[in-house]
């Protein structure tokens, strides 16, 4: 059995976010096995389970991923993750992963797709709420995919957004008020938010919203009635219902599972798009199994790796 | 991050044993978080996530495990398994544990303590039906409980059931009819039958019947008619109406779960118990998370590990 201490260590978007359209092709053709997600409920967090198996990638595993809200105090990251990798014919235990980073960039990739099928258009001004490790995650993948013109960055610790904007003056960045980033052509949530953060009038005709911070039960970062004027796609619609940013609405009765408009997988697949330059599209990403499978294969091309020895 | 490459070298069931009880008494009472496990098919198996929290362990973690049949073919075992434990207060990662011996003596662990609890007397006939590895584990972990007088073995394949019965010579062991040793006073079934391989004839009253096998839908080893004649004790409500022996006949309309007795968590409390001679009572086992994390706690107390780096 193998440990990828540090794996993908010389990662690029550019081969991310293939492998992350190509898995999520796969899923839109319905050639994977995944079961939702499984939570377990801690005192300060939780952890959560993300089983699958792709046989396109002949790849079978699971991830293993906490979210721990206060962890900045014990000097560790809120989110740490896993990865075991079996072998599909045996179920031979093949590699263990350390997938802290590649969960960043795994989900900066499904927000770069879909803003790169769904955006109005190919040169873009990127409107970030949120500064940490998504956020940053979404500007580097995004910009793999579309020319970013202009890129407004906000958060609720303003230095934080100042920082965030500092290292990417490249795309012309700058840290600006909420309503200000709001109204750019791709808009992305990262956020913990658990009420809504960004409002209705502040998005204008046309966006393209990557609702990425809503991954739990609970938690929404966007005013319902954005959802209701847009048009919704979901990485998979158990899991959106159960933990994305629809899911409030959902339970609240304020939109019902028929307002969603289909999946990224179909997105990627040609069977659902854009039809008008006024149309405001939605992606609601809660992070599938799939892509912790995808992003592995990547990541250990070319990784140094420890042999553990495994005796059965 | 540590890893454990053979822990628990040293362990003895009379450790184990104990620490299975401990932590049924948590199950029984509903001192545990532990979701159903879930399954994920593959083309020559499965393989199964097996998350959970124990407070009173103050431990959380997952087990991965697979079953793949053929895996004799590829000089492999049909079940291996690795458990991933996370610190409960950060959800750290701090340990991967080459788990597939100790899944072995986890669940005989529990068999052990349902006959302890279940079993018409101290001194016993033990019939075991099977002669894999989970068999010899019944064996080992029963025999630490209660004075085994006489051992009757059968498989299928007669001339495994004489080997198993040659390493157990210490308890007047021998390959036998699988009505003979259906009618021991302790009945343990540890084959991967789909279909009935225990008749209901062959039981006689006060038998105490460990159903061990039967750990996925579609698997059965016990004719029916055994289980309207018995109280039944299962580890997991849900789990045995899932993938435990009872899953069939329930599925079938012949049995109700309004025909489970109880569980072994509640038999360990005290809450139920044996009542006469006469009774047949019948252990449902499917493995339960929590097993995995108690036998956890005691295999590392001892054993040697990897220090894993683990950059965040």
């Amino acid at each position: 059995m193998r440990y990828y201490p540090v794996p993908g260590k010389g990662l690029t978007y550019a081969k991310v976010n293939r492998a992350i359209e190509a898995v999520f092709a796969e899923h839109g053709k319905g050639r994977v096995s995944m079961p939702p997600k499984v939570y377990v409920n801690l005192p300060n967090g939780d952890f959560r389970i993300m089983p699958s198996y792709v046989p396109a990638l002949e790849m079978c595993g699971v991830k293993v991923v906490n979210v721990h809200p206060n962890n900045r105090e014990h000097h560790l990251p809120t989110v740490m993750a896993t990865t075991l990798l079996l072998e599909v014919t045996t179920g031979l235990p093949l590699a263990i992963i350390n997938a802290t980073a590649l969960t960043d960039m795994r989900t900066g990739a499904a927000g770069a797709i879909a803003a790169s099928y769904l955006a109005p258009s190919r040169n873009i001004s990127l409107g970030i709420i949120g500064s940490g490790r998504q956020a940053e995650a979404q500007i580097a993948a995004i910009a793999a995919e579309l020319t970013v013109q202009e890129l407004c960055i906000w958060s609720r610790t303003m230095s934080n957004a100042e920082k965030l904007a500092a290292r990417w003056g490249t795309l012309n960045a700058r840290a600006t008020s909420i309503q200000r980033a709001a109204s750019c052509d791709v808009v992305v949530t990262a956020t913990p938010a658990t009420s809504p953060v960004v409002m209705n009038d502040w998005i204008h005709e046309g966006t393209h919203i990557n609702a990425i911070g809503a991954d739990g039960p609970g938690k929404e970062e966007l005013d319902p009635a954005i959802l209701v004027r847009s048009s919704i796609y979901v990485d998979d619609i158990n899991q959106a219902i159960h933990s994305g940013e629809i899911n409030v609405p959902i339970r609240n009765g304020l939109l019902t599972r028929h307002q969603i408009t289909g999946t990224l997988g179909e997105v990627v697949l040609g069977l659902k798009k854009r039809t008008s330059k006024d149309e405001i599209t939605l992606f609601d990403s809660t992070g599938l199994a799939i892509q912790d499978l995808a992003i592995a294969r990547l990541a250990m091309e070319e990784a140094e790796y420890l042999e553990l020895p495994l005796p059965l």
